[in-house]
C-alpha cells in the first residue's frame, strides 16, 4: 500500500476560517472567546472530496497522514487559550475527517503551542489526541514565535517533558513551522525550509537521542537544505567530534519527500538510507500548481519515486513499511483494518 | 584560469584577533577604542602561505576573490563604531594581503553595518575599498542582528541607497550573514544556508531587478536550499505571479559552488543553467577535515567539478567566465595584468 505521510487539510469547510476569524476578533477586542461554529458531515465530505480524495484518487495513494493545515497553526497569534482553543477545533476536525474516511485518513496533531508557554502544556493535549482520538503523532513546532525563534533549540532540556511523553506514547513528531510574522521569512518558501534545516542542525550539534533513544522526528520538505549539504554536514558532524551522523542522528530522523522536482528528488535517494525516507506530498499544500517542464503538479512526489526504478524491497519501505515503522500507531490500526 | 570566488581569511595573524578582543573589552567597559594592532608584512606571510597559498597551490587554482572572515565579522557585537572601526581594520587586512600576492589575491569587503543603522552608512566604506583600495565586490549581510532579523528584507526601498551605489561603482554583492547570537542556529550549519535560501525566496518575492536591472548578487553554499528545491520555487514564482525565475531573478542571481560532496554539485549543475554558477570553495572555511569516504577534502569542491566532465566552454565559464562577467573590476584588473 501507498502511506503519504504529510497532508495537511488546507481545505477545511468555511465555517472553520469564519471560527478563527470571529475568535481573533474576539481575542483583540478582549471579548470572551467563540465556540467553534457547526460544520456538517456533508460540508467536510464536500471539502474533501473535491480536493484532497480527488487527488489522492488520481495519484493513486492509499492513506495519508493526516494533519491540520500547518500555516494556520499561528501559534505566535492570540495567547495560549487562543492557540489552545484554535488547536482542540483544529485536531477535531481532523477526527471527523477520519471518522468518514477511516480507510484513507489518519489523524496526526496540531499543538498548543504559545510564544514563552511551557511546552508541558502542550501535552495534555497530546494524550487527548493520542488515546481519545486515535492519532499516530503530532506536528512540533520549534519556532512558536512565528519566525523570530526566541525559544530554545529542540535538544534544550525545557523541551524533555515533551519528549517523555512522545516516548511513552510511541508517537514520532514532525518538526513543522507554521505561519511567519517576520517579513524576512516567506512562510512556504524560505521559513519552512529554514526550519528544517534548522533543526537537523541542532539534532547534530546536541545528543538528544544519547538521552532519548526511542524518540523519532521526520523533518519535513525532504529535509530542507541537508541532503543537498550532506557532505557539509557529515563534515561538520565530524568537525564537532560527533560520531557519523549514521549513528548520531539518522536512527531517529527520518526525511520525507517533499521535494518538488525529478532532480531533488534523485539526490535525496542517492545519498540518504532508504530506511529514513517516507513518502509524503505535503498536499493540498503549498505549491499546487502544474510544472510546465512536465506537465504534472509539482507536488506529485510519487512520480518522481516511480522513476527511480526502486527495487520493490525499497520501493515498499519508501511507500509503506517506513511510515509503519516510525508511526507504530498507524501501523496497528491498519493491522485492526487487516491490512 | 581558475578563479575561485569565495575566499575568506580565516588564518589571519594572532595580533588582529588581539585588537577585536582589546576593542570589545574596551566597548564593554566604556573606554575609547584602541588601534588595531601592529601586523607584519612577514606574519602575513607566514599566515597565507601554510593555509590559503598552499591549499591554492595544491588544489591548482590561480586567483581569489577574497574578503575577511564571514563569522568574525559580528555585526551585532558593540556598536556602529566598534563594526566601522573593525571592518576598516579586516579590510585593510586583506588589502596588505592583496599587495603581498596580487597575482592570487583580489578583495572583497566587509561592511561597518550595524543593527538599526542604515545601510547609507555602510556607502563610505564600500567606495573606500573599491576607488582606494581596487576592491571588486562586498559581502552584505541581510541580517545585522545576527539571527534574530530584525532589519527589513533585501527588497525594501531602505536597501537601495547602497544598491545605487553599488550599480554605480559596477561591483556585485555575496550575500553572507555572519555568527550567530541566536542558541537556534549554529552559524555555518544553519544560518549560513538559511540566509541564502531566505535572500532568494526575498528576490522571488519581489521585484528588485526591475527596478536595478544590473544589480547582481552571488548567493553563497551553492545557493543555500535552492537548487534542491528548484521545483519549489519554480512553483512558487508561478503561484506567486511571479515571471519564471529564468526571467525573474536569474540575470541578476549566481551561485557559487560551496557543496562539500559530489551529488550536491551534480544536482547544482543540473538544474541551474551554466552562466548562474561560479566556482568557490569557501577555504579556509567551513568544514576543513577530509572525507573518510573520498580521503580528500570536503571543500575541494574544484575535484567534484572536474568530475562533471563538462565541456570546454562550461569549463571555462565556471572556473573563469562567469566571475569576469559578475566582478567586471576583476576582469579589468586581471586585464590589467595581462591576463
Amino acid at each position: 500500500m501507498i502511506i503519504d505521510c504529510h497532508g495537511h487539510y488546507t481545505t477545511a469547510p468555511a465555517p472553520h476560517q469564519a471560527y478563527r476569524d470571529a475568535q481573533l476578533a474576539a481575542f483583540k477586542a478582549g471579548h470572551s472567546l467563540p465556540r467553534p461554529q457547526p460544520i456538517s458531515d456533508d460540508e467536510i465530505r464536500e471539502s474533501v472530496e473535491k480536493n484532497q480524495l480527488k487527488l489522492i484518487r488520481e495519484r493513486g495513494a492509499d492513506m495519508t497522514i493526516f494533519s491540520p493545515r500547518a500555516s494556520a497553526m499561528a501559534h505566535h497569534v492570540g495567547d495560549e487559550a487562543v492557540s489552545r482553543e484554535w488547536t482542540e477545533a483544529c485536531n477535531n476536525l481532523i477526527k471527523r475527517v477520519v471518522d468518514l474516511y477511516p480507510e484513507t485518513f489518519i489523524g496526526v496533531c496540531q499543538l498548543p503551542q504559545s510564544p514563552g508557554v511551557p511546552i508541558e502544556n502542550s501535552i495534555a493535549e497530546l494524550e487527548r489526541c493520542v488515546n481519545e482520538l486515535g492519532f499516530v503523532g503530532c506536528n512540533l513546532n520549534p519556532d512558536p514565535s512565528g519566525g523570530h525563534w526566541t525559544s530554545l533549540p529542540l535538544t534544550d532540556k525545557s523541551w524533555y517533558p515533551f519528549f517523555e511523553k512522545m516516548v511513552e506514547l510511541d508517537v514520532p513528531a514532525m518538526v513543522h513551522v507554521s505561519a511567519t510574522c517576520n517579513p524576512n521569512f516567506h512562510s512556504t518558501g524560505a521559513h519552512y525550509i529554514n526550519a528544517d534545516t534548522t533543526a537537523f542542525m541542532q539534532f547534530l550539534e546536541g545528543d538528544l537521542f544519547g538521552d532519548f533513544p526511542d524518540l523519532r522526528f521526520i523533518i519535513p520538505h525532504g529535509g530542507g537544505a541537508v541532503p543537498y549539504h550532506w557532505g557539509r554536514y557529515r563534515g561538520l558532524a565530524d568537525m564537532l567530534k560527533q560520531p557519523p551522523l549514521r549513528e548520531h542522528v539518522m536512527k531517529n530522523v527520518f526525511f520525507d519527500t517533499c521535494v518538488y522536482h525529478q532532480p531533488g528528488i534523485d539526490l535525496l535517494f542517492r545519498v540518504i538510507d532508504i530506511d529514513n525516507i517516507l513518502f509524503g506530498s505535503e498536499m493540498v499544500g503549498a505549491v499546487r500548481g502544474i510544472d510546465p517542464e512536465t506537465g504534472q503538479y509539482f507536488d506529485d512526489t510519487k512520480r518522481y519515486i516511480e522513476n527511480l526504478g526502486l527495487s520493490g524491497e525499497n520501493r515498499q519501505k519508501v511507500f509503506e513499511g517506513n511510515a509503519r515503522r516510525v508511526y507504530p500507531r498507524l501501523d496497528a490500526a491498519l493491522k485492526a483494518q487487516g491490512k
